[in-house]
């Protein structure tokens, strides 16, 4: 025996029963099929990175889970851990191209569903381990704008096909901050995104009080970044409002270009789907341009549960070389804890199984084998009873795991087979060969 | 920039080029159609495990990854890591089990196809990090003959449907070498096992000497226990030929019923797929009964591919109770990995797309995205070139990807759009609306 405390949960690393789990690889496989259908290859990286190549990025050191043999003796123990796991998608893809830069090829358009690690605190919709499902593209020559269009279209459409009941997409570009701060004569502008970042965190007088402190702003400049944040709009619209400010700069002309661009492109859907925000910047450093982050309609105070954006700097500067990209990861593991946590997920069965073939006390076993194996060279998923027990049981057994259909091979020679239909309980003659299930 | 050796490979993790990983993720599809097919339900478990939990099954210490928070500091970098990855499914399965005992209906069937890791040196079929599929019955009373026989079927149809090109799977009984054992009068039978098991590593001259060497048996015994280890046979013959070395005892008997069973339950597979071997004994302490291990016919010195068995005590020891257990492994990364580098598999596509949408100059952006969305919307994997450019160039593309069919959109009003078949190079017009591909 062992410590019974031992076999419990580790807070931060899901575990699902069959039947929630049987949902979760549903969702894997309508989100493979919808990147696909963009026309996206798999790969899938190694768990692991060197520690130097995960630190490059910055600001996630703490994070980090590095990995040594529990026996590391020697050399081996004394150096300090050479790999870590790695914490998201895009960095190991980031060194996945950089890598493998001759074999590709571009414009490489690539999806990755991989577990990561993070070593945060636990609380509502962080976890130690999850899934995320990333679609990114690289390319050697500029990414047509087009792409930042088409990634927050991917996750639109995916969260709709999974029923997440409806989801909000806000969109802003990094230029448009950058050139902003620019124009107001802010000359550390990733400063003032960073702080400005936190608007959702610690407010208007937070941030207010932050870039006088951090940054020395007057409160003129503060006013004017301040009502920059402000603006959000569901269309075009938008860029005639930062306009209106009064702030001009080359690079906030080109954000909004591209911004107006992308929401024109996205006109087309429901109206709310995506919000151009022009307080949002995303946390990590790497962004260049376009950024987005999802949060769940029904759900406006769970965390971000899709988020990226443009990074045209990010995997050339492994290597020295220009290698835009931009791609958009759905977090896989926080969306599905919060419904099913909330019930929107509704598991039903216990098992794939269609068929369970029982072995009816007289029944003859090679019967019930070779009835089984028929359905199955069918098609169907199929279990069978090996051993002769009484038939309540049997059909205990179905009913509990959410089997659909119950089979019955006949114990005396010559009479039919049936199949019994567990969930309006009719029971009629069938043909193994030929038969197929209603509503299949 | 990164130092250019930290972007290389790590030595014993395996990562594919795109063309690689989508046949691996077609294996995986596969694997899983079958496993469901025969009623097994999907779980994860997740990565770590509490580091007593790896541990229980000794002889595995040396090759567990604990991990640890990079900036873990105070108390947490000094108590020893709490948390370690798992090394395979079978300990995290039956964990899982334990903890989730009044959640689970039994017998409980499940499969998994997970990452695990090891420690070890890389060589030849060894990985540090390699993805196992497993399936296994746990039940709360006796688990019936049948499904000894049905592990070996799941292999042999597993490896027949992914073309590895032949597969032995090698079956003995623990029972039967304990009871052989113990009728020859060797009570330490656990470790006459476990130094017979080195036959295939040291040969007969080194397991002789071993056997007299730590266990002090006289030469007559030693003679008897090789004698035991040469049987092998394709049928239930090899009863026969072990009770014809005139060793008796209950556990024996018992052993020899059951591999009898098993034998006769294969008889209708092909010749040698199956073979009784009476010297394989599976290196883990904790099986009970049947074991196997199989190898791919094509490379009999390459390590085993698959492996399992029956063990009776594994998950019932974690809370005292009578839960016994059968199941089988498929080393996936192990066989993907040899049969990639000895040139079986092909890989032909670097993408699931089935058509490009070429952008042709003087073309209409919104006709190109239109039927691009018409050709998705019908169930295609599509691409679309988002630019005006030089038809070379995007026909390059589609020729290097592999991609099947490229379309084109008319540059003049009203012409019609035009499909080519990018294998015989034939063209021809066709409706987004109607067109289906030629053996698509």
């Amino acid at each position: 025996m062992i410590e019974k405390h031992k076999l419990k949960a580790i807070s931060g690393y899901p575990e699902w029963l069959p039947e929630l789990r049987m949902v979760e690889l549903s969702w894997i496989d309508q989100i493979r099929k919808i990147f696909e259908s963009y026309g996206y290859a798999p790969i899938e990286t190694r768990s692991v990175e060197p520690v130097e190549v995960l630190l490059k990025q910055g600001d996630t050191d703490k994070e980090i889970y590095a990995i040594r043999r529990l026996m590391a003796e020697g050399d081996e123990a004394a150096q300090p851990p050479e790999h870590a796991l790695h914490y998201d998608m895009t960095v190991p893809m980031a060194r996945y191209v950089a890598a493998n830069l001759n074999e590709l090829v571009f414009p490489f358009k690539r999806y990755q569903m991989q577990k990561a690690w993070r070593g945060e605190r636990p609380q509502e919709g962080r976890f130690r381990e999850f899934i995320q499902c990333d679609v990114d593209v690289i390319d050697t020559r500029d990414i047509p704008l087009h792409y930042d269009a088409e990634m927050p279209v991917i996750v639109f459409e995916t969260l709709d096909k999974l029923g997440v009941g409806g989801s909000v997409t806000r969109i802003n570009n990094r230029k448009i901050l950058q050139g902003y701060y620019e124009g107001l004569g802010v000359a550390d502008y990733g400063n003032a995104m960073r702080i400005v970042d936190k608007l959702d965190k610690i407010g208007v007088k937070g941030v207010s009080a932050m870039l006088a402190a951090e940054m020395s702003l007057d409160d003129s400049t503060i006013g004017k970044i301040l009502a920059l944040a402000e603006i959000k709009g569901t269309d075009v619209g938008v860029v005639g409002k930062v306009e209106a400010l009064g702030v001009k700069s080359p690079v906030l002309e080109q954000g909004l270009s591209e911004l107006g661009f992308v929401m024109g492109e996205l006109a087309r859907f429901p109206e709310g789907a995506f919000v151009a925000d022009l307080s949002i910047a995303r946390g990590l450093a790497y962004y260049t341009g376009t950024v987005y982050e999802t949060k769940l309609t029904a759900f406006p105070d769970y965390p971000t549960v899709c988020g990226g954006g443009r990074y045209d700097n990010l995997v050339g500067s492994l290597i020295n070389r220009r290698l835009p990209g931009i791609g958009i990861s759905i977090g896989l593991t926080r969306i599905f804890w919060k419904l099913q946590k909330e019930g929107v997920i509704k598991p039903t069965r216990k098992t794939p199984t269609d068929v369970l073939v029982v072995f009816p006390r007289g029944g003859h076993y090679a019967q019930v084998a070779a009835t089984a194996r028929v359905l199955r060279g069918r098609g169907l998923k199929v279990e069978l009873w090996h051993e002769e027990r009484k038939l309540d049981a049997q059909l205990k057994y179905a009913g509990d795991k959410g089997i659909p259909f119950v089979w019955f091979p006949p114990v005396e020679a010559g009479a039919p087979h049936q199949v019994k239909n567990m969930e309006n309980g009719v029971q009629y003659d069938a043909d193994a060969a030929s038969w197929t299930p209603e509503n299949g």
